[in-house]
């Protein structure tokens, strides 16, 4: 086989490896909304969450925004209002429908937006069949157009938590098994030492512009929790006043606390002297063992202060996890959703897909970001203020989408997602 | 024939019409939700309007609570949680679901709301099929029934323009014909008597108790315009600088005026030099003969300063279409939708069923008005403050709802209702 | 003495009562302000409320805009950007600062405004010292001037009551003598007739605007309580679970009462059992005998509900005050407009000079109501909206501008202002 | 002399120096609010500012609370309710007057609190002329009070131009002379090298508790402007669309620009194409060699954007600063504290006493900070969420107070301190 055939062989492959994992992302979508009515993925329930349907249009937009508009020849819009439509926040891309209007589109139907992914879906996989002639770049933004889906599919499951728990029916997700209930396991504090280390994600693999460029950091040594802080845990931080004594929070938190009301992570509610939590498969005991979830980053930094301890940085957060040695490839092994990137060593445990880990990292750059160039500049950079970095991915992450240098961010008022604290303290 | 036999047949009879009017009312409560996607049918577009799935619940709610849990016996609730869920604004029923949730109820779905209105229907036509053991009592509460859920069509029909109108890709809700355009009309001053007069609904037939006690109400001669405010006539207010001209407004209409931006009637928006209005036909060119509709209060008011008239008083109005002698009764006729009850005469044209026509009046208790007892007593007296008394029925008001006692109401800044305004003046 | 000399004469007269009348009325103003520091006079503690200060320069801007302006040869302006600064709601006049800005205004001090005031008398005085050459036109202008003075008297002391109340310190307006404990009286029913009655006030006298015209009201027979409520009656009321049961309330009144917590009049705190409440002599128990005040008209409507009665409406509360033949002359006082007053008699008492009696009547126009030509016009009718008709006046109101005839008006919400109820009935 | 005599002198001198120092600071407290009336000085125009009377006394508090309560034996407070009243946010004190209502206390009167300020510094200086028996404790609370008093006298600056700029006759604070136009200067980019740094101050000179511990930070080389950007320089980003492109803002300051309207510096005012600014000396035109002053941190980044350079970092800042060596003493200039300061060399100009320029860096404890034992650890600490360091100090700010190691904080959309912006850049 000469070279020119070898290589026609080995983009044939690689066009058939994107494709299939083309296939698997989209058809998680679906299938994410598959136990959802119409109804349920229409509705709006509060300005950060967007409806099911939003987001399943939403993705489809960016594949035939930014992919199908520039390369694939001849391209029929599905339809020519849905470019505003379904324009998230890309000022580059022109005029956008207002975030909380977008609980007023009965219409398109959820059918019409099945129909408008399908037809999306045609078009880039004949796209992917011909040669790439954009020097990588149609492939690469395919990659970010999938990756960006990935981080919808948690929303998906975040803001239809949030919409059926404002229902008194509790109603349920999925039915589902009841989640095992987890067993005791003994907390420890795993030391790593200080000095210089790289941080962030080398340029070759796929990550998000706000990961890199990766450059040195330096660290004091420190310590870290082997878990991320239980239920049962928090709840003797409850028990203890946490909610009612003002020196353990940061000012903007306890007026937070007081102005909402808080007395309680989110979704939790009081029964009989015990607490109940709303899950997507209804309403449970809490269960003692657990990570606890949804909390503000107020509340994570409150706890820390209670316990005597502190929030990680993003650097020690990263470090440390770098610590435990994937044990697999993506695509070396050829998996599509390889179970266990992320084996805990080193003490370490849960580090990955239990709960989004609050770090005391402002969401700022690093040294030397530059944002992409054009519209999907406006992925990231934009939105560096007033947030903070979470690292780890929750159990509703899709498992392809974590990494150790992953930085997640929200507003440290935020509850909605499945956000948890694992403690940090200075080294002895 | 003796007696019982005869009176038997008159009950029979007397059942036979009442099932054929419940049929009716309800079965065009469905027929208007039928153009409505499940996902059309769920949203809450404001805090003011309702989701069309809500509004047929509640109405169904309304039997079952009122009179299934009274008089049907081993009567079965469709859903325990219904009767919060669906509870509108009773406190003597108990607690209820806060009106601007209302949208986040995509549970139960609209299926299971058209299952519940039939189960409702089917225990109230078995309960009808029995004798009358309250002393009417249950059939008066029938009869209240009924027009209340007359008041949600029209409801429904507001709250669905609402909410397509939010819409930016500009849907309908019903194909239907373009209607007709009007042929322009000669407006003219009708003069009536002062002095007392009887206004009110007596005893006898069905009306709401804000509609009584009928009394005696002195009037000074006046004048009423033969025809309502047409659009053209609005447009020239507006070319006047109607808007931008604060010695034409009320105190708190101005406020408003500024504070929202208004610069025309609601739903119309300004397109290359003319006027457009979103329509549940969609959007087409304003029809410079038709009623001006989607009014305010304030607006009515301020156009009637500009045109050197005011808004005439409710008993002005009733006194005058009380001159328009009804052409029929709807028990003697046995007719269920009378098409004329309201034939013009005097001069006095479009008094009924074109748009309702705000009044002067402040809505208030008439003298000796007493709310009936128990739950249903919350029906009217309580909203009386802060809101203003139209007239006339509307395009979307049921025919068989419209009378010329009926007292309809609105704050003065609302402008979703199909409201529009006729011109009075005091007599030479 | 000839003709031309008598009249001279009288004139002459004419002119030193009303420059008599002129001091006086003003002089309370600067009276008003004496207990209180510049700093006191300077804050504005809701936007309901003006500074003192305000109410000083704004009373004095009325005389200087609407006569001197325009009927003082040479006059100059004391300060050119006055005439924007305190302008109320005129829109004929000009721009306006805006109401919720008032409080900035450290500058002018209230030394500057002070000598506005003599600025503005002595040019006043001097215009009074020549001819009317106007007609009468500035004479009328002066009156109304005057009784606008006094509108803002009432305010300068309900305005000062709600700053103060705000300070946790319980500072006092004036030490003054502790009020005297009221005695009980037996509260009765009087009856009075219905029939045809003469409402409002005959041209002749001053009055405001919308006191006229004169016109024929039609009344059923009623019956009105002799007395006020009184706060103890009133903590009948309020241990009756009054604040609690929303079958007693207006359902604006009842979201009103859960959305501020309204658990007693304003003003009133409890203690140990016991209610305080705050005055403008300091915090004091609150007498049982005294009539209850600073009530919103949803709490009168509702004690009204509670008690079995209802508001009266502002004609029955009229014509009963009228049948009250008046126990002296305000001449005799040194006052110039002598009004039938305020003598009780045929069972009434307290209708004048207590508390300001909320009526069931929506403050809207007379039959035949046109307002004033001019920028005076905007005095009353712009406002008439969302507001319910006072009469009687209240221990704050200038003995001199209480009359039969005279509507007061406040939005239904308004508890600042010294409001009380006096319960009606339909006659048996 | 022997050692305890030589002792006894020393500690003589120290506290001569010691309270001259105390005097000096209060007095200047009392000078700033000379130019002002009571009237001046009682009004709050937003949450944010404070009336200066309140600044006057809250920093007396801090003397009375945190020394007299503790050391000053049979001490009588001034007041009892002031321990509330002028409580500022720390919680371990207890109870504390709502910030938003600072401006409702007419009481006490200017008066009142410039006799409180006397009672205090005549016990302080009783106290200070006995032996500090508390190990030095007591030094170092009156080191942070007079320091803490210095805050405020900035802040009495900000917040009476921000009152006095409400005002449409547009007062003065000071005639002052007219600010000396700047000439025109050569900006240039100066390079510092990367590498390991110490941050941070070490022990042994006052300073704050978030300026340490000193510590290890990891920088690149970098480039800093020399001077802050000009007002003539900003003209150009304003002409340049910079208010009008979204694609120049984080999306944060985007929403900030468009729901409050910014199109230029706060202070600014359009004028017959040019612009004005008011100041504490009057209205007067910007001028364009000034640094531009009053941004938010959102223009400050949005400048930087568009320049093609970025935000400095907080430490890159301090590094920079430190290289310029002192260019005077404050002893030989008459000040008590001689400060390593301030002379502009290595290119850099304007570091210090111009406008506090915003760094990037998010306001966060340094590794290793802890908030000091007690109320006054409330000082910093729990401030550090959603805030951005500030470094150089302004016009504003007290000589005394300024330093290299100094953090300022502010949110981002705070513009009414003098805050302004130096560019940085990585090295090329």
């Amino acid at each position: 086989m000469n070279r020119a055939a070898a290589r026609m062989t080995t983009d044939a492959a690689a066009t058939q490896l994107l494709t299939a994992i083309y296939r698997d992302v989209r058809s998680r979508s679906v299938a994410l909304a598959a136990p959802l009515s119409a109804e349920d993925c229409t509705v709006q329930s509060m300005p950060d969450a967007s409806p099911v349907k939003w987001h399943l249009a939403h993705t489809t937009w960016f594949f035939e925004t930014f992919i199908l508009e520039r390369w694939a020849r001849a391209y029929q819009a599905f339809h020519p209002g849905f470019r505003v439509l379904f324009n998230s926040y890309y000022n580059a891309v022109g005029d956008k429908h207002p975030r909380p209007e977008r609980g007023m589109l009965t219409r398109p139907s959820l059918d019409e937006i099945m129909a408008y992914r399908r037809h999306v879906d045609a078009a880039i996989e004949r796209l992917l069949a011909q040669p790439d002639e954009s020097g990588n770049e149609m492939t690469a933004l395919l990659e970010l157009g999938l990756n960006h889906e990935e981080q919808h599919q948690e929303l998906i499951l975040t803001d239809v938590k949030h919409l059926l728990s404002r229902n008194p029916l509790g109603p349920t997700y999925a039915a589902g098994d009841r989640r095992q209930s987890r067993s005791t396991v003994e907390h420890a504090w795993i030391s790593f030492p200080g000095g210089l280390h790289e941080i962030g994600a080398r340029t070759g693999t796929f990550h998000f512009d706000n990961e890199g460029p990766a450059h040195q950091a330096l660290l004091q040594p420190f310590e870290l929790a082997s878990h991320p802080v239980t239920c049962g845990q928090y709840r003797t931080f409850m028990d203890d006043g946490g909610y009612r004594r003002p020196e353990l929070w940061l000012s903007l938190g306890w007026d937070t606390v007081r102005s909402l009301g808080w007395a309680s992570p989110s979704y939790w509610q009081p029964a009989a002297g015990d607490w109940l939590e709303f899950t997507l498969q209804g309403v449970r005991p809490v269960d003692a063992n657990a990570p606890v979830c949804h909390l503000s980053y107020f509340e994570a930094d409150a706890y820390a202060r209670w316990a005597g301890a502190r929030l990680p940085t993003e650097f020690e957060w990263e470090i440390a996890s770098a610590r435990t040695p994937p044990d697999g490839n993506f695509l070396e092994s050829g998996a599509l959703h390889p179970q266990a990137a992320h084996r805990p060593s080193s003490g370490l445990a849960q580090m990955f897909g239990e709960v989004w880990e609050w770090t005391q990292s402002n969401y700022s750059p690093y040294p030397g970001y530059r944002p992409a160039p054009g519209a999907v500049g406006e992925y990231n950079g934009k939105f560096m203020c007033n947030q903070y970095v979470l690292r780890g991915g929750s159990c509703a992450t899709p498992k392809r989408h974590i990494r150790a240098t992953y930085r997640n961010f929200f507003p440290p008022e935020a509850r909605w997602q499945f956000t948890g604290v694992r403690l940090a303290r200075d080294a002895g």
